[in-house]
């Protein structure tokens, strides 16, 4: 029989349809291995040397002309920096000015440096860009939060092939964010415990959905995973907002995220797939009961009527043997 | 400049990406015309005179060997009817039991009558079987909810073409009802009225997202739609539960269901979608301020990692825009 799972961080409950239950193998792509690039595409505007056909750069790590990780505005930016933030109320019809920030992070000067294959030092790099950008981004009142987060392949929704994260500020609090933060609050009064350094703890000692261990985070799939080998990479440290990581954090995270990743790649031929940072809203000063993380969400399954209708996720693959599985990967 | 809106139903924002919106044309797929499809394939269990390749079947309109509309067992079901409802707690790991129902609606004996190339009639037959399978299964005390929905195309999630629906029991209100009955109970208590009947008589003076207006029911974008020609249908009669609809009301469904995907099929297409009927859990006796309704879903445009991540989404179609060109649509 199946069994219903509840997944505490975000209120939802998981079917978990073992009896119809796939293998991890079944998972692999018909596509056989990952998709082999080129280093250089001439009409890619992220590709090194086609530096001016993005929009303004607002950083960079290396020069102008060998440059590591870029961060540009976004060409067809969902929100504009410009602009007053004005709300309209009227009656059931409320809105305001789409005020916000949306910015792309080029990750590396190659069309094909998937992230897996990168030096860990590289991925530091980037993970430093996410945090200086951060840090700049939430000077400005008028957003409520930041939104970092990577699309990898088409049934992602990227476009663009180049590896690349994007960056959205947004002037409202995010309905998942207010969840999670709700969620956390209430676990906090009656435990008088972080709900996720309470499920790290947990997690660490049954070991079974243990993924990676580094010295500062952990990635492990979730007791109730919404769907196919979805993960969370967790700090150890209790930190509310992620521009809190420091210099040897961000190092361990680049190491760890790249590990996870690679195990994706490798395991599941180069899945497409998202991720995530879930950080504290900017305004708010509930740093006891928030912890940030990031999570991944390989794109193997379809949602389809049930779970768009009623927010419940039925997922086909067991987080145990998920885990297991991608733990015996070798890269 | 962008605009948020606010959907209050689903306590959602949306970002109107009106700098980079499309226009309706735009989202017409490459691939041209509907697919056409034999009216039989042997090898579908869902034709006609294949009828012993399914699971049970649970009820039928018409005779055995010329039947119009069958409900069956699902072969391949998440959830379980049998054995006993146990929910086991042990900290922050909590579970239940995969107890429910999980049945498959056959649409129609031919393979190729996708529900907007049906009669009027054919289409009630199909509302007539929802609401007869809603009726039984709401009789079992151990279920919480029943959903009920189709998933059209391969991005909708659905791997069978020939036409069908699903209908799911769970053990628990699914997130979803849940938000949507707090953000109902909270517009009754300050309004005191039923906050989908005020929606309704707002866009039947506003005129501008309409699409169908039948004697009974009415369709149109709302005013927050989170995705490119999302819609709503609605009862014009105050009801919270689905099941309490009669029969002048079951045919004008079927005609506004009808015209309305139609308005899809022939003005982009016939693009994957999914509906969903959200109705009252069904423990509960908050009649008057639920409202049941059905929400369909073109799978467009594709969720990312801002979507996943956030809860909001981004909508590069204007709901005014997207109207007035199915509105425009004559089969």
């Amino acid at each position: 029989m199946s069994e219903l799972r509840y997944n505490f961080v975000s209120d939802e409950w998981v079917v978990l349809a073992t009896d119809r239950a796939k293998r991890p193998k079944d998972f692999l792509k018909d596509t056989g291995p990952p998709k082999v690039l080129p280093e250089y595409k001439p009409d890619c505007p992220f590709c090194a040397g086609n530096e001016t056909k993005t929009p303004l750069e607002l950083f960079r790590i290396g020069s102008k002309d060998s440059w590591k990780v870029r961060a540009v505005y976004n060409k067809f930016a969902a929100l504009s920096s410009r602009g007053e933030l004005i709300h309209h109320d009227s009656g059931i019809y409320r809105s305001c000015s789409g005020v916000g920030v949306h910015e792309v992070i080029i990750e590396h000067p190659a069309h094909n440096a998937c992230l897996p294959l990168l030096q860990d030092a590289e991925v530091a790099d980037i993970i430093n860009v996410y945090q200086q950008r951060y840090c700049a981004v939430r000077k400005d009142k008028r957003f409520e939060a930041i939104i970092i987060f990577k699309n990898h392949g088409p049934s992602a929704g990227t476009s663009l092939e180049h590896p690349h994260s994007q960056l959205i500020a947004t002037p409202v609090v995010p309905p998942q964010l207010n969840k999670r933060r709700d969620q956390s609050f209430k676990f906090y009064k009656n435990k008088k415990s972080c709900l996720l350094c309470r499920i790290i703890a947990e997690e660490l000692k049954a070991k079974t959905r243990i993924i990676e261990e580094g010295k500062s985070f952990v990635s492990f799939i979730p007791y109730a995973a919404l769907s196919p080998f979805h993960l969370w990479i967790i700090p150890k440290r209790h930190m509310g907002s992620f521009d809190l990581i420091n210099q040897e954090e961000v190092l361990d995270l680049a190491r760890t995220l790249k590990e996870t990743l690679s195990k994706l790649y490798y395991g599941l031929a180069d899945p497409d797939y998202n991720y995530t940072l879930h950080s504290l809203p900017l305004k708010k000063g509930e740093d006891d009961y928030f912890h940030w993380y990031l999570s991944v969400i390989p794109r193997i399954s379809q949602l389809a009527g049930f779970e768009l209708g009623s927010g419940m996720f039925i997922n086909t693959s067991v987080p145990e043997e998920g885990a297991a599985f991608l733990r015996g990967v070798r890269p």
